[in-house]
């Protein structure tokens, strides 16, 4: 299957049998052992996908929720909502979790249009993951010009570059092809792609489960690897560059995205290699003025303290689990978007260079 | 059972039945679930043991090293060994693992009294564990008084302590008590400490089974978290200092020690905050110039790759397993050993503090 079949999420207007239109999902719980899919046709089955991460990735989460404006209008019909309840049940789909904005932004751009009736409120989801989709290409190519030249200008020519990743950017992340991993993608087409070092990204192993299979999908060659190696691995200079995610980009270009990261920056920041964003704009919440105003999701204990199923710590310990932690703008060498690269380290902030 | 009492490496001169001396490592494979024993009697099942990771910890595997020496000799009496087998047996145990120095150090104090006989042999073994264990209160205490004085300056008073930590350096790792976690148990009896942020440590979690079962032996408040988290939770000011131990340290300060510390050392550096490596004068090794010339361990891909047996990662991915990371003199706020404390960030080096 390659990246361009693979779509995380996809509206069906009738399953069969019953008729009730239902949203598919990827099951990345399920991953890399299987690839099934889960068949969601309420709000509550919705949002326990969302909580559980059967669908994770900032970009992915958004097309949920704009999908899930509609599943939960269809199961209003059914169930005879009123308004007020329909209203209640699409804020509930829009505070599934509360770090990503693209959750928020694509819940509000759909819902207005619910008096538009269900046909308008599809064709509005349908066009978030279409521009998504475009926009991941955009930034790919935007990505892999802006490092082939980085990497020239600083003496190496254009080689073939090692990049390491955390976390899972990819086709399952997004509406396909991805945002970091869309990057990387890019550079691989070109010819211009060594090796990639996969964060393993725990607790729940999104890098050795999802992006290395992603990778695998396609041969890209790639190593997965304990977090606590990253930082290493940088500093021996075995990695040209890191290309990361981000669940939310504050005006001042701070960015949430999935624990592990900051220390990456902290690392290429030291060794001096670029430490690359790639997000949609749509990932851009200028309404939040800096990083200290991003609510970091805290996850249960047991994601820690448990593997599958199975107690690893003391029964004394208590586990501690932000989900993600935030850079510091300064850290960030370029955030690259559908409309191009911000040197934000340099000063090119979102505020200025977005608005 | 306290501290005191856990004694990770002992020598017992007769096992019960066939007489044959062994030596008795508690296996840190099976905790926190089981506190079992395992007895080797034989080279083979010792660098086994070490290799897997029964007996592990810089000092630790010293202590094991040392008394190897004692457990070489009586198999080769057993067996009618010549000297010349008996020396290759003894350079097997010496090269069982390539990073922590203190093998090779105790190693090399104990063979050279082969020739005055076993009960010489085992008293300079003896002799290690002794000193080891003096020298870990004695940098708990340095290593205390230390941050106290430093924390009390930065304007903060004489609190309880926030201590972030990685990998296992409890009495499980020593002779007994423990070098950074001596200092965390130091810190606590003195009523000075507030909790403790264990990094779960990753691939083999000595941190979620073996650190958190310590602290909880002792009813030290602790959380557990992804090595990921480190970073964050100390950007977001939830950590006073972190303290670590080490496997190998350069004459200029270079720390070799467990993977994913060095992430650690550049947020303490960001952050404006101590990082400390708490370790014996043992682990100082002059003759390596600089943290270059460490040779860093790489391990099997499987401890990356699968979980308890069972494949994590696709089957066409690749594992990179470096076991240690290098963190750069520079990063290292304080040293501690037992003959007190040099500021090595500050520029007083081990060749020049030490030598």
């Amino acid at each position: 299957m390659s990246s361009q079949d693979l779509r995380a999420v996809t509206w069906t207007a009738a399953t069969e049998g019953d008729g009730t239109p239902s949203l598919s999902l990827i099951d990345q719980t399920a991953l890399p052992h299987a690839l099934e899919r889960l068949d969601v046709t309420t709000v509550d089955q919705l949002i326990d996908a969302i909580v559980r991460l059967v669908v994770r990735g900032a970009p992915a989460i958004g097309a949920a929720g704009g999908y899930g404006v509609a599943l939960a209008m269809a199961q209003g019909e059914r169930e005879g909502w009123d308004r007020a309840r329909l209203d209640a049940e699409v804020a509930r789909v829009r505070a599934a979790r509360p770090t990503a904005v693209n959750l928020m932004v694509c819940v509000d751009r759909v819902a207005p249009l619910i008096d538009a009736g269900p046909a308008a409120v599809l064709a509005e989801a349908d066009a978030i993951v279409r521009e998504d989709l475009e926009a991941n290409h955009a930034m790919g190519a935007f990505g892999a010009d802006w490092l082939q030249k980085r990497i020239a200008v600083s003496g190496s020519g254009d080689r073939p570059l090692r990049i390491l990743t955390h976390c899972n950017t990819g086709a399952l992340a997004t509406a396909g092809w991805g945002t970091a991993l869309g990057v990387i993608r890019e550079l691989h087409g070109r010819g211009r792609l060594e090796t990639v070092y996969a964060d393993e990204t725990r607790p729940l192993l999104q890098g050795a489960r999802l992006t290395a299979w992603e990778l695998a999908q396609e041969g890209i060659p790639h190593f997965v690897q304990a977090d606590g190696a990253a930082a290493g691995t940088i500093l021996r200079g075995e990695v040209d560059a890191a290309i990361v995610g981000a669940d939310r980009i504050a005006a001042n270009g701070d960015t949430a995205n999935k624990v592990g990261t900051v220390g990456i920056a902290l690392a290429c920041a030291y060794a001096g290699i670029p430490f690359m964003v790639a997000a949609p704009t749509t990932t851009v919440d200028l309404a939040t003025a800096t990083g200290a105003d991003i609510h970091i999701e805290l996850r249960g204990e047991a994601e820690i303290l448990e593997w599958a199923g199975v107690r690893t710590a003391p029964a004394a310990s208590r586990g501690h689990n932000p989900a993600f932690d935030v850079t510091p703008a300064s850290l960030v060498t370029a955030l690259v978007t559908e409309r191009g690269v911000l040197e934000v380290g340099a000063g090119e902030t979102p505020a200025d260079g977005l608005s």
